[in-house]
């Protein structure tokens, strides 16, 4: 179980800060906040801003709730490069009289364990994980491929932290690229430079570099020098609340891992690869905020005409 | 563990259509779908014109993550009423050796259950849940109470169906009154007519009635022949997929249930009560491909002039 890592004073004086201008509401639990209004309209203008970037890209449009089959999860590798991080959906198994038993412990805070028993699903880890298996059910990809808009899904990672950027779910801003090898490598070397520029346009100061998952436990750091070295990942970062810059956008390079997995080919027979792109929404609103104050009605014209032109 | 329940047959063809025009898209788990981008618009659309009529009463907005402190759940009545419903977060806990045990399990689909432990966190089981706390937290109430619009939070219910109106994770349209018990009532009151006009303005065919929660066991029969007596629950339903008609509203009277929980009163010392109003985006969404067709650009002018004005 994931350890709850304590904010840094400075962590912990935004969050502070945060709460105070309603901006974030306390649920009692770290890292599971509700939103004020000016916070989701901060965040819905970034998201608006994406959609308008990615036009030139004509994807398709698909929406998927914060779960995934736990069958895909088991066969998907997740749980070999990060088990600490993926939440499971249990469910009550049991007689009346369990169910009471489970009532009476639950209201003491004691042990309610025993009656709970795994179900067929799992909280979505990644935005673009249910995206591929719904791609493979049409059959190959046409040539030029697919670009598809994952819109601003929920995914959970279980991480209780006092940094008010390390939140247990948030909106993965997710664009998915499938096709041939060289047209999925040029669609990621464009965005690299488009959430660059989107992000700077907003008056945040954005800073790329090669990237690496965080792979669990000593065979993870192995998995994380080959991933570096062949730089498949990619992420930007901003100040938020130190002491590190904090990692905003996120551009992966799957190779064919999955399009192998889910049996995805070109229509001619030829390999097919994927990449993906995801912006922290919640990080980039925070980023926002830390950047420009508090208060929406200072911000600068320039910000503002970005995210409601 | 709930049971799957079949759909009937008018069910599955339904669902099949849905499929077919790309407007669900399946992932395996039965109440588990993902979304093409004509339903989203038409969520949306449904959703806008759901805060266009709430204008009028002021609210003030809060969004919150389909995710409840577990502690809040145990304390909040819901595992007493409704324990085949919730949805628990186990997370993996154990060493290195563990997780290479769980991996191996899971990839051959195996039990692993043992490798997770219960997290302090549970799924959002209704989306006024958070609300309450959030409230009470700013001390007691000011005349004339609060309205809040928490939009259109995910939550959760265990019951795998072949209905494609049951779904596991939905979007529940929420608003919430808190207040003296009589401007409450009338609230409450004003929205059971406001929800019809919304619901047959859009060329649906809604009914109203008085309703139970689904109750759990035997003592649950009990706690629902109380509700209706009290008439503190309506419904509103409308045909979906047969063979009933479907409820795609729901209207709450709590009388002092949450300000009692969460310690919620009135400025001057006086009683505080909540209830609150739920719209079932999905449901709504999929009552509306019923009645007017699943191809959008054949819906009367009147319904598309109100969803997208």
């Amino acid at each position: 179980m994931a350890e709850f890592q304590a904010g840094t004073p400075e962590q912990a004086a935004f969050l502070d800060a945060l709460v105070e201008a309603r901006l974030l509401i306390p649920t009692g639990e770290p890292g599971v906040y509700g939103r004020g209004d000016v916070f989701e309209r901060v965040r819905e203008g970034f998201d608006a801003l994406v959609t308008r970037t990615a036009a030139v890209d004509g994807a398709e449009r698909m929406r998927f709730p914060p779960l995934l089959p736990r069958r895909q999860l088991e066969e998907s590798g997740y749980l070999k490069s990060f088990p600490h991080l993926a939440g499971t959906i249990f469910s009550f198994r049991g007689s009346e009289a369990d169910a009471a038993e489970q009532e009476a412990r639950a209201l003491r805070h004691e042990d309610w364990t025993e009656f709970q028993a795994m179900t067929d699903l799992v909280l979505l880890p990644a935005a673009c994980y249910p995206i591929y298996p719904a791609i493979a059910r049409r059959g190959p990809l046409p040539a030029g491929g697919l670009t598809i808009d994952g819109g601003g899904s929920y995914v959970f990672r279980h991480e209780p932290s006092g940094d008010p950027a390390r939140l247990q779910m948030f909106h993965q801003r997710e664009m998915v690229r499938l096709g041939e090898p060289e047209t999925v490598a040029s669609w990621r070397d464009r965005w690299r430079d488009r959430a660059l520029d989107v992000l700077a346009s907003v008056g945040l100061e954005p800073e790329r570099e090669i990237a690496a998952d965080p792979f669990f436990g000593r065979a993870g750091r192995m998995l994380a020098a080959n991933q570096k070295a062949q730089e498949l990942k990619f992420e930007v970062l901003i100040p938020i609340a130190g002491p590190d810059h904090t990692a905003v956008a996120s551009f992966n390079y799957h190779q064919d891992h999955f399009t192998h997995t889910f049996g995805i080919t070109m229509a001619d027979g030829g390999p097919a690869h994927t990449a993906c792109l995801g912006f922290g929404l919640e990080r980039i609103t925070l980023g926002l905020f830390r950047a420009h104050g508090l208060d929406v009605a200072a911000w600068p014209a320039a910000v503002v005409g970005r995210l409601w032109p």
